[in-house]
């Protein structure tokens, strides 16, 4: 059978799994998923009810940006994302972290999900206290990857590493949204001019929420 | 030098990393780090300021206790904590993960942190809602710790692994603070006396925090 993601519009911890397939060049269908119907069948591959959702050929089943990714890897490990030395890979899950849970909760959830979410489900304009505290926490988390890449090639070192691939994820929804002042940083451009340059990344410019267009520069390389 | 590990009181991310140490068979010294008053040398270590933070012996520094707990299974590949068999490592780590960020976040966050922190800190009472939100969570996580162990030997499968780890830190602190309805849980308590007679667990059973005395079961491995 063919592996299948189960995914969501703007779900950052989707596009973390998508970027990773797409580096290890893994064939994969994509499903969305509305989490917030609950399907009884979508529950019993995940009981927390979030995606993404994995399901591998051979029917076996994953669930969590963080452990798809690290399957991914193992499973896949030329070319590793994670690294092979011991502190570099610390170093790594370290950021993944980061962005996957501070990040995300600090900044991607107060921004998108308000916005994006309530709209969808109708559930009222969106929370000006949660948009402000949004974006007051965007800009130390964008001066801390100005920070990371003036001092190395990618966030967690030399290499290309799951450290880009949950930032870049975060970053692309709330770029989706037009919501990341890009002139005020340019060191954190410059990295995620090199993240969207790569093939893995493609898939995800091509992203059209119904009812929702991306600004212009989203797709644009040279933004 | 000597490993160091700059914990703080009843935080399950610390204790998480404790039992790991214990039960690769490490030496380390403890530090309690007082989070709240930010210092800057702790802050260089760590720039979210949160504990768990360990020093190793040639002076490396890690953070987060899923970042030490995979860097300490790596480094200490002997008796592996997260699996050999790529299916069971992502289990561990879908399970690591449920304890360690929506465990924490539904429950012991609510609970322990409401109750404790804020006496700590002078920050008034308890808030009411988090509280009850703290215990009518606790219910339904009792209960797939239950339907777990009542299907596999460990949370994960055959082998005591970091999801074992990662739940019984949390539950050892709301068990500190007498929250757990035991009585109700036969399956849970029959595995959580398991955790608890590892040797890797009995620094934490002997942990006193100032002002604050755990309930007589706590100790006792035949609660």
């Amino acid at each position: 059978m063919i592996r299948t993601l189960y995914h969501g519009w703007l779900s950052p911890f989707s596009r973390e799994v998508r970027i990773v397939l797409g580096e290890k060049g893994l064939d994969f269908d994509m499903v969305v998923e509305k989490v917030w119907e609950r399907r009884p069948e979508f529950l019993a591959m995940n009981p927390t009810g979030e995606v993404p959702v994995l399901v591998e050929t051979e029917g076996q089943v994953l669930s969590g940006a963080g452990v798809i990714c690290e399957f991914l890897d193992e499973s896949h490990p030329k070319d590793t994302l994670i690294g092979s030395d011991l502190l570099v890979r610390a170093e790594t899950r370290r950021l993944r972290d980061w962005f996957g849970v501070k990040f995300y909760t600090e900044v991607t959830r107060n921004l998108v999900d308000e916005k994006l979410y309530k709209q969808f489900m109708g559930m009222g304009a969106p929370d000006s206290v949660a948009i402000r505290a949004g974006h007051e926490n965007l800009g130390p988390n964008l001066a801390y990857i100005s920070y990371l890449t003036e001092r190395r090639r990618w966030l967690a070192g030399e290499n290309f590493s799951l450290a880009d691939v949950a930032a870049a994820a975060q970053l692309s929804c709330l770029d989706y949204m037009d919501d990341i002042p890009w002139p005020e940083v340019p060191a954190a451009k410059d990295w995620y001019a090199r993240v969207k340059s790569r093939p893995s990344f493609q898939p995800l410019l091509e992203d059209l929420i119904p009812g929702l267009k991306p600004p212009k520069h989203y797709k644009n390389l040279d933004f």
